[in-house]
């Protein structure tokens, strides 16, 4: 476990610099572009840190495993308990709840502070990893764990730790935004958009937690915590993925002058019985010409908004080894600082305790996608319907369903004899709970052949 | 000096929390709402530092002047120099050299923080503030001092310690933005955009620090100190202002697909006898597609990028009030913690210690204006010039100057019985010392009449 690489024990200052032990748990694609970085840059990261690190092990859970070039083989090991209990700082890179968890915790128990990228712990259980940090006077650092690249738990945690953050909207997975944006792009289904992603490396054979949102949802809880200073777990972010959101949409979204994007959204909610918060992901359609709608292909992208501040936007490579790996370090090097020079840095807090609002509670505005029968008085007794839920409509658009005009043989067509339409409508503001009353109505009536989508409009 | 203001002695947290002295220099607008929002945000800032923040002073010239609601007269002094020996924390906001200089490093000796958003003060002399701290163990923050609320000194030298930034573009003055934004609206000319914005407070009366790139070349050697690690000065920054450029440059660069902004630019020049680093101030053209090219009014963008991370882009308010005390009160807030915690941030460094390149040794792609003699070989001529000084040309644009064609009563005409026309010529990376060759040859040969624009071309 002593360090077997000269590079790294080289002192080219001359200052006889002390040195800080690192762990690194996992040596997937971030931990070896993590180790990779640290070898190259020794000699620049230790005039920054004002010390060396000395990489004293690489924990994974196969030694055989061929790690390539900038993993040095003498420095694996399958016991990563008793690795992090030597370690001044401890690197996370293996993912997943156990055993990152109880690693974690081991190494801040043994005084060692934690960089971790593990956005999924963080969600599900930041507040146990937070107050391990704080009972024994670590840091735990993590701006890897959202949008990659881009610093974005720093600058809310410390630059506008003065000021009061009002709302954030963002492009924080890049997997579902390269989907849309190749759908957008190109036409494709979903499906096919889907394979492509795979194909060219963005999106994984199991895509479930990216394309259902999960991800985008483990980020929104992360930063809904941060800016809010209250506790927000997964469990409280409103979550919808992608999976529903057709060619259909997209066409109809652009013919609209917008664009379909997941979004994650957290944000105050003021009531009379005092400030909530609400944190949600969900497909939306935003206007074309607003900033989020240009960002492509993979990249992340989150706009703040803030009291003093006003608007600020971040833009970036949200995933990736490289990208991430820098993250990690600009935290490895802050830490380490921290640890030479004692203290450590700003914590997280959670004495706001501001209440999630629930879904139902919310206002939003609706584009809704609906296959009717085509017959005088379809239109006016679904504008009646919402009206009578309180739902004012913003502009509706109707189209003859050219495929139903002609019944194909032997198909019993819904609504025999009238043939059938499409109506596209946007709302106005509405309360959610009265959208799902309408909703309820919709699938009781025999006019509405079937709903096809429903999704909200946001960034207007 | 003792705190008058009860909100602010309040506790509502009831748990005893210490208290920071904290010292004003300066009431004027960032001044006043840096004062607001500690007052305003009392209890959050409390939560978040973990103790209180106490005014115990405002320093100004003039006690007399009325300086609003937000500031407790019974906090006014006109002795700077009494009051920071008091203060833990020291928040300078008089902008200037001296006495703003002399205070900080008077705080410094007395131990005590120092947030300062005095960018012309940093890039003069920051070496010796960033020694002081350095010896008297203190925090220095600045920043406010680049980009207004946009968190780009934390990102810079924090977020990407572990990375290795290549290049920084960006638009860090609003003032010339918010000018050359009008130009292109509009097609206003440089002094009625000029005007327009002295008279809605986007420029003040004397324009010359903002119009002539001084205020984005103190910017651009703050941010090549921090990302080179080296110690750059005002003074080696290349800096060209936007006084000469036209509403016809304006125009020509929309004919071309692209867009005039003022760029701070800082970047890595790789060579054979090492690596060196340019620092350089100047507008010139960019794609209309560029991300930069839609940053309008007066906001502010950076765009960074590093080995690992890739590109980066920062955007945001880079001017007023409000978005500056925002910055500044992150500052203050993580500096308050830190002094409560013990221990410091991450300090600035110079082991780099890498060279400026000399503006003529690099190579731009430039736009070179002409007026020319109408006549037979005059195109081949220029093109010669330019070919024998090691410039290719990449497009080439003539036209005809209707009022040259009938030159007016008692005018000399140029080339009399010739008339004159407009070359507008772009070239592919040359050499800087070259242009200025081709720009002799120009200046002294009879076929060319006058040299209307020289123009960079950058973001391609």
């Amino acid at each position: 476990m002593t360090n077997q690489h000269p590079a790294r024990l080289q002192d080219t200052s001359g200052e006889g610099l002390p040195t800080l032990r690192v762990a690194v748990l996992g040596a997937g694609t971030v931990g070896t572009e993590v180790l990779r970085l640290i070898t190259k840059q020794g000699d620049d990261l230790a005039h920054r840190i004002g010390g060396r690190l000395e990489v004293i092990g690489v924990a994974v859970r196969d030694l055989a495993r061929d790690r390539g070039v900038h993993v040095d083989p003498a420095l694996l090991t399958e016991d990563a308990s008793a690795l992090v209990r030597q370690a001044d700082l401890v690197i996370e890179l293996m993912g997943g709840i156990e055993p990152a968890r109880s690693l974690i915790l081991e190494a801040m128990e043994h005084g060692a502070a934690v960089v971790t990228a593990n956005k999924a712990l963080l969600a599900q259980d930041g507040a146990t990893l937070y107050e391990a940090a704080d009972r024994h006077g670590v840091d735990l650092s993590f701006e890897a764990a959202v949008a990659g690249a881009i610093p974005l738990v720093r600058p809310v945690r410390e630059s506008l730790a003065g000021d009061r953050i009002d709302r954030m909207m963002g492009i924080v997975n890049g997997t579902t935004n390269y989907i849309l944006d190749a759908m957008a792009r190109t036409g494709a289904s979903f499906d096919d958009a889907l394979a492509t992603a795979q194909q060219l490396g963005y999106a994984e054979a199991d895509p479930t937690a990216d394309v259902e949102g999960h991800d985008a949802a483990a980020k929104a809880s992360i930063l809904a915590s941060l800016a809010f200073h209250s506790r927000v777990r997964l469990a409280d972010v409103h979550c919808e993925g992608i999976t529903s959101v057709s060619d259909q949409d997209i066409a109809a979204a652009e013919r609209m002058g917008r664009t379909i994007k997941l979004l994650s959204i957290v944000e105050r909610v003021p009531g009379e019985g005092g400030e909530r918060i609400s944190a949600r992901v969900y497909p939306a359609l935003i206007p074309s010409t607003h900033p989020l709608a240009s960002v492509s292909e993979a990249f992340n992208a989150v706009f703040i908004e803030a009291d003093a501040a006003g608007s600020l936007m971040f833009y970036g490579q949200g995933a990736g080894g490289a990208p991430t790996a820098s993250a990690v370090l600009g935290d490895v090097v802050t830490a380490a600082r921290q640890r030479l020079r004692g203290g450590v840095g700003l914590r997280e807090s959670h004495y706001a305790a501001l209440e999630l609002v629930p879904l139902e509670e919310l206002r939003s505005a609706f584009y809704v996608s609906l296959r009717v029968q085509d017959r005088p008085g379809v239109l006016a007794e679904i504008a009646g319907t919402l009206s009578k839920h309180g739902i004012s409509i913003s502009t509706i658009h109707q189209q003859l369903l050219e495929d139903d005009l002609e019944p194909a043989e032997g198909s019993a067509a819904h609504g025999a004899g009238t043939g059938s339409a499409h109506i596209g409508i946007t709302t106005h503001r509405a309360l959610e709970s009265a959208m799902t009353a309408v909703l309820d109505v919709f699938s009781s009536t025999s006019i509405v052949l079937g709903v096809d989508s429903v999704l909200r409009i946001e960034g207007e």
